[in-house]
């Protein structure tokens, strides 16, 4: 019998995860909730599946597993809840929810009452960083998780310094779907900060939220920072970092001069890349495509693959 | 309650998860099977832990978790499958035995009697290739897997390229411990070819033995082969590969010339590097120390720590 997924949710990321449902013969969408229901979109589902009640397919008894790519804080945050307090396993791509204050109340009730709960997604696309982190390296001790997690601001600093002005690179990133309509809270560092507050929670077994983090965004750069470092050899990047030292563990987002061959330096646009030092793995460098449907799609794939075993 | 691990070996690898479950209050180490109990090794044992009887410590009833590190294909096979057949869960980084045609007989036992067998530390030392294709990449497609995925023909090709002999280079790797005193193994590309035949089985689903891949070592390089890449800018590694093309599987191991600005081809010689390519995620990098104690520790431990949950 194949499994049922609960799909909230059906922009980029949700269109391409349902095409792969439907590729996928161990699966069935069971609903689809979305603000639009007449919209056109790129994958060809039943119009029936169909709903504006997110609610519904949340709590739908015949619903195995949900899979929320809403985004958004409130009411999400709400679906989420519900599907879990009924017993379905959640996966979600959701950073700037996991990131809040609020996201307590999600993982307190999945743990209260052992519902798989699954966010791969939430940070670095394609890159699987949060089960390495989960997984992988629990039996170490991570002294320090720094990325470039963005892939908006790498676009535009590339851009940048390549000589055009900031104003030209962000309409560039428009037009190539890397940035968002509002794109602030990529250039104000806010959306590194909220991923990089959700890893340094799985790497120190400690709850950080969004306001743990001290950040600054690229609005801080400006064109002659770009050219002087250009002149030196080094490209701007923004880098999330957290770190511990001692028992002080310390969260921060800043646009940094890296030399040319620092690792995270030379990297594309849609390229993030995250460095991990841990005690006894020593250095690991992951790179790969950390936003994007597909990527995001296949960290969520893996996930409900995970949750239904 | 603790853990009660059984640890079968005690050399680098085993030494250093040894110290590691003294370190960790929810493991016990039970008993440790070493051929010479009397030997001075590196982390402080109670010395009634040690028994030549490897048998013995993974049939012992009051064991929770049998750790494999003494490496090679017989007699261990006969320990892995006494602890699968007693139920224990099983981790081991023997890449010898698992990329063995016999290694099926302990893949259907652990499947069979739904026994967790892990094996993470078998390629790639700290890097989680192993837990990435398996459990990450599991609703995705892969197309390559591609790898330098051994630490002594990297250091031998690095210091020959500068100059001194293969004879010479050798020693050093030695002397620093990246190659063992018979390092046949790695020249030959037996080594990599092992780890590569486990990481397609994974990527696959389909089992490969090393008798599946073709390859050649480093002892087919010359001093004029490195000589002329150098002069070219380029650099020569052992590259291990996987591919897919329609249904045929391909696996591979060849010296090849990698162009200066190939991701594999600054790593230094500790470093291994693996890029995988799949359908949805995309192209994805990661690098770490490929061996060693400590890191080999890390892949060991996280495995432990999955399996006891």
């Amino acid at each position: 019998m194949s499994v049922r997924v609960g799909l909230l949710g059906c922009g980029e990321v949700g269109s391409a995860v349902a095409r792969e449902l439907l590729d996928h013969d161990d699966f069935e969408i069971a609903g689809v909730a979305v603000r639009h229901p007449d919209k056109v979109r790129p994958v060809p589902l039943d119009p029936r599946l169909y709903t504006t009640d997110a609610l519904e397919v949340a709590l739908d008894t015949s619903v195995d597993i949900v899979v929320e790519v809403i985004g958004g804080i409130s009411p999400t945050i709400d679906y989420i809840s519900a599907a879990l307090l009924s017993g379905k396993p959640v996966v979600t791509a959701n950073k700037e929810l996991l990131a809040s204050p609020c996201s307590s109340q999600i993982f307190d009730i999945a743990h209260d009452y052992g519902v798989p709960f699954f966010y791969e997604a939430a940070v670095g696309g394609g890159i699987p960083i949060v089960r390495v982190l989960k997984e992988s390296l629990r039996g170490d001790r991570v002294r320090m998780v720094s990325g470039v997690i963005n892939g908006t601001t790498n676009y535009v600093l590339d851009r940048w310094s390549e000589g055009i002005s900031f104003e030209q690179a962000l309409d560039e990133a428009r037009a190539a779907g890397f940035a968002e309509a509002d794109a602030r809270a990529d250039l104000s560092g806010r959306d590194s900060a909220a991923k990089i507050a959700l890893l340094a929670s799985i790497a120190f077994s400690r709850r950080f939220t969004i306001d743990d983090v001290d950040y600054t965004g690229i609005e801080a750069v400006t064109t002659s920072d770009l050219t002087l470092a250009t002149a030196r050899g080094e490209t701007i990047k923004l880098v999330a970092t957290a770190e511990r030292a001692g028992d002080d563990i310390s969260l921060s987002v800043h646009p940094r001069p890296l030399p040319g061959d620092h690792p995270f330096a030379g990297l594309g646009s849609v390229t993030n890349a995250i460095v991990i030092e841990a005690d006894l793995a020593g250095t690991l460098t992951f790179s790969g495509m950390g936003a994007g449907g597909r990527p995001t799609a296949a960290a969520v794939m893996g996930d409900v693959a995970s949750a239904v075993v």
